[in-house]
């Protein structure tokens, strides 16, 4: 019996956003609220993008805004598939915050999120087998997994003081 | 010297939302990123209330979503304060999906958002220490208290699987 | 034969809103037109919750603005079912501007609107009697009476001078 | 002393909107809400053209909604000053629903608004005194009055049944 | 045989939109992406009108942005149907700035599109021929090919030089 | 006295949107006004990108529009510098559209569009010169130059005909 692989490279998604008015508060900096639906949005694409199926989140990680984009400037997500279990995809997604008047470059947040595969009726459905065909590719896998470590033991330590 | 100090009950916030369409994916259910978005809203109002101040969001705990909003449907944000540092405050947020034709009411996700108050420069600003004055706020602060932590457990236990 | 009822409680919806900058004019204020839009909303909610139906408006009586929703104020509307029809409900919405930097609370405005309930064919069907079965019901609901007297009386007094 | 003057014509404004998918609600008609955001925006259009000045809505007489606009109609929204008070100027708002595949143009409904001018500090500021120069001018005046006077009368009755 | 007509005049269209905040860009300008997305819709309107069909844009001409619109200014589109194929139709669109409180009325743009009329199979029908009844809409037809010709002759110039 | 120069690889853009509800007219396709927007402002971030200013849409070429997007799939836009005057640069915009069940990637269109750099008082503002390091840059740059001399070609052509 074959099973169906991709490969985390099939699943990578770069979004650029600019950041428009109704996106910020009072102070003119970006709403979390706003970086959040993006990160879901780009989330679900490189998710739809690695199963071929219709997605739904399942749940995000916990996420650390390190550093607000201000209105005029550029936010730009990048995501990718790291793991997969029956039905569902865990994905990595980046955001850094661009100004591109000075090319300046900052890391707003990353968190990892998990996608549910839907079928035709809506019923989870199985999701391929993860590949990682190049040293690069299986670089980004392990980042990912131990990225996604370090975050939850940051989490823990927080919670205990 | 006297130190200010807020209720509880001065933070809470409820917010209604009817979902349209641009809230939903292509199964006409509510986007992940739509409900997040809503989330951190409802938080920040609940966080400016208490402080009395502009309030930007640090981070946000792990989000499950356990049942899904379809269009139509109404989706019910609450908050309140239940925990404050400094110059932060950890406002828990519930969403509740209700099918107004039913009045069923299907709890969606519940999560933590920490805030940061700032003053009129954007510098972070020390917020008012948070009292309980009725059983009932101090119910609530420790159910807060007492779901974060076990949210927080069983993310962990699932991550060791 | 039994006639199905609701109460008075059963419909009542609150929404909270932050004003973002696509709510407002060239001077940071609300647009008339989006607090309409919210109002709207709010109390076809509260109409479907109270009779278990898609609604659609019928009617909104006269509006006035009696004070500005500054831009990152928030503005909060509640709605309840005062009176019935045998399709249709009638709906009070008031409408508060609050700045949570100093906690006023400010009444913007108040309306009343009537909304038909359909069936799945859209056609206008029965709703359930109205019944107030607490005292606070009663009041709310012979506040909304006499206010909507008022200020049909209050308009005609206008027009005449 | 010489008083400024504009005409009717001056302020005379249509707005077309094709009703997109978030203008309606779940049986794919316009929101209630989504027509009185278009009506005041319309309105506020005439009124400052009228005027010249920034004008923010001070009222909104009884709006009924005669027929629905469907997903893909279009909107038209016709707006012109025909009263005037010191600070205050008088908008009639007339909208129609059209079907572009078959040219059916159905009145939607009709309301008149309050606009008040502000000078560049926010103080209502006086408007020009209102001339019909045209037949045409002197006819939609005379309408509008009695139009909003005809509709106060209708709504006066139906409160007395 | 005979062979359904439509007149110039039956396509004409008028949209009036109010400068909001998530129109503009950093310096309060209308992004030029706004403009050309109400041109796309004023378009396509007129093309409705005239086929009385659902229409989709195959393409648009060249397009010079030759003044800004502020930030509080108003945006006029007017578009009308100058010519057809067998089943497309090619409309003129006019953008105008206007800023309400002068009455300055400043050209931004001219651009001409193609629509495509669908059945209600999506796929192309026939579309009506163009008839001008009156001297004014012979103007409008020939003053709209001429136009056309001359704005595709200066794009040749600027590019060969 | 040295010249400021920038590379085309520091203004390549990528934007990925999933396409929602809003952004499609009544047959579930993409409207052309929204890919029109979603193209000036990714064709604005390589323009900014590159030129460290604010950059304004000076003109956009003639858009053809080769294959529709479809609701839940995804539009892929990507830009980049390909040639510069002194305060204006020229940026190629490419879309695709992206079945994510499929993988399938259709061609939709490609243009070129013309901004305006502008210093900090809204004047035009030299802009860097374009330098290609890279075969593959310099490949880009004659593939551009190429494509757009092609197009206009055939918009010659057509408009002869």
């Amino acid at each position: 019996m074959s099973e169906s692989t991709a490969t985390l490279d099939e699943s990578r998604t770069e979004m650029t956003e600019l950041l428009l008015p109704n996106d910020t508060n009072n102070l003119g900096r970006a709403l979390g609220g706003a970086v959040l639906h993006w990160m879901d949005i780009c989330g679900a694409i490189a998710a739809m993008r690695f199963s071929n199926r219709q997605c739904v989140t399942a749940s995000m990680d916990h996420v650390d805004f390190i550093s607000p984009i201000d209105l005029g400037e550029v936010a730009v997500m990048e995501a990718y598939v790291f793991n997969v279990g029956r039905t569902s995809v865990d994905v990595k997604v980046d955001v850094h915050a661009e100004n591109p008047k000075t090319d300046e470059l900052r890391k707003t947040t990353t968190s990892f999120l998990t996608f549910v595969a839907l079928d035709d009726d809506g019923k989870p459905t199985p999701v391929p087998r993860l590949v990682c065909e190049t040293d690069e590719e299986e670089e980004l896998r392990a980042e990912a997994v131990a990225a996604r470590a370090d975050q939850l033991e940051s989490v823990i330590e927080r919670m205990e003081n």
